[in-house]
């Protein structure tokens, strides 16, 4: 019988930054008894990752510029707010009473830049930024699982999006080591011999959407998820890989 | 430890139109030894519900009228592929080389209308369309469910659906009963206290997508996955909750 668990790795510390994640991840598994196997797959919501790399702004030291004052105004936004997610972003793609959707230096089109004052906890008005570069993120808690286990796993950094067409924000992979983002089943047979012309699934946004129903937001916040029974096709990783290239983007 | 299983349902016979798909699970859940437990998902794929309720069209049948016709040079198409695709369409959103996308009647934007040749299995010029009120179909899967073991789960119907900005697809919820297909924490205080103002995450959608890695396209096909482990709250369900009104939708 073809059957997966996702496990919430239990005992994390409140992460700080300066701590180092990889090592509390790998000594979290340890405690918990949870040994790492080939194909497994940590997921790691991305607030602890800038956490523990400090990739934070309070707000109180931010002087918004004109631009910002101008979108704060037009988005009904804290300036402050507005500046660090301008600073953060390539190009806004959408101001509106509340709401600001802009394309993250990273390539990702999401409400605030990922600018987020949730699950910080280091001050009023600190707010969290996505981590510089997700995917290296992602391959220093590979290489630690690596290093400490003997096992090669994939890690996915995920965080919750909302996006196009249907309401509610989900879980996407932002960073990812170890593994093919994309499974194509393009030229395969499917179960009567038919060969599929159009099939690729997006497999690490599928996992960094399952461990986000246990992930939880709230009082029983559990950052990490470690995901076994799924096949998945080692890689490189590279989130970028899951970003559509606009002139080919059809679904807008 | 929080855990979740995701358990691929064994023993499905090949589907055929005319079976009654709610008495088939029934009888692949005893024969498997898997009693349902109250808060367990049973997420089933859209294409083994079309070929039970037998919405499939064979293409023989056919004939393509003046629009299809001229769409089909569009998009590079069957023409009698698309006069299907229109007939369970409200309006086209795009048509490029081999690619055309709609809004399906039921609120679905996706490409083909969810018309699909792979794995029907039926003749090679049969297409499925999407079941034609997957809530229902839903809803039907709960009530057997609910006869034979007496436990009221929630049941998703769900399908894979290319999106905006991402590349791949991913599986989607397009018909739901017993469960809220959205969690609001609006309201709610996050780890440290501060209360969220924006949070509302898919689970549906979510719970769609982790099935999604198990059911497979190809050779290891298992078309239902029984979810177990992840809170949801139990509602009327109806997937038309995951659709975003188009004047509110920011992020296209």
């Amino acid at each position: 019988m073809a059957e997966a668990t996702l496990v919430a790795i239990p005992g994390l510390p409140d992460v700080r930054p300066g701590m180092s994640l990889p090592d509390l991840l790998v000594r979290a598994l340890e405690r918990a008894g949870l040994r790492p196997a080939d194909g497994d797959v940590l997921v790691v919501a991305q607030k602890v990752v800038s956490k523990a790399e400090g990739h934070l702004v309070d707000l109180a030291t931010v002087t918004p510029g004109d631009e910002a004052r101008r979108l704060a105004r037009e988005a009904v936004k804290d300036p402050r707010l507005v500046e660090v997610i301008l600073r953060e972003s390539t190009r806004v793609v959408r101001a509106h009473h509340g709401v600001l959707i802009t394309e993250h230096r990273l390539g990702f089109i999401c409400a605030n830049a990922g600018v987020d004052h949730s699950n910080v906890g280091l001050g009023p008005e600190v707010v969290s930024l996505l981590p510089r570069d997700p995917d290296a993120s992602a391959g220093a808690i590979r290489d630690a699982v690596h290093t400490a286990f003997g096992v090669p796993i994939a890690v996915i950094i995920n965080d919750s999006h909302g996006r196009p067409h249907r309401e509610g924000a989900v879980g996407v992979c932002i960073g990812a080591a170890g593994l093919e983002p994309l499974l194509s089943l393009v030229g395969r047979p499917d179960l009567y011999g038919y060969t599929l012309r159009t099939s690729v699934e997006a497999v690490a946004d599928e996992l960094a959407a399952a461990a986000t129903l246990l992930q939880g937001q709230c009082d029983e916040g559990t950052p990490a998820v470690l995901i076994r029974g799924i096949r998945i096709a080692q890689g490189p990783g590279g989130a970028a890989r899951l970003l559509r290239d606009p002139s080919r983007d059809l679904f807008r």
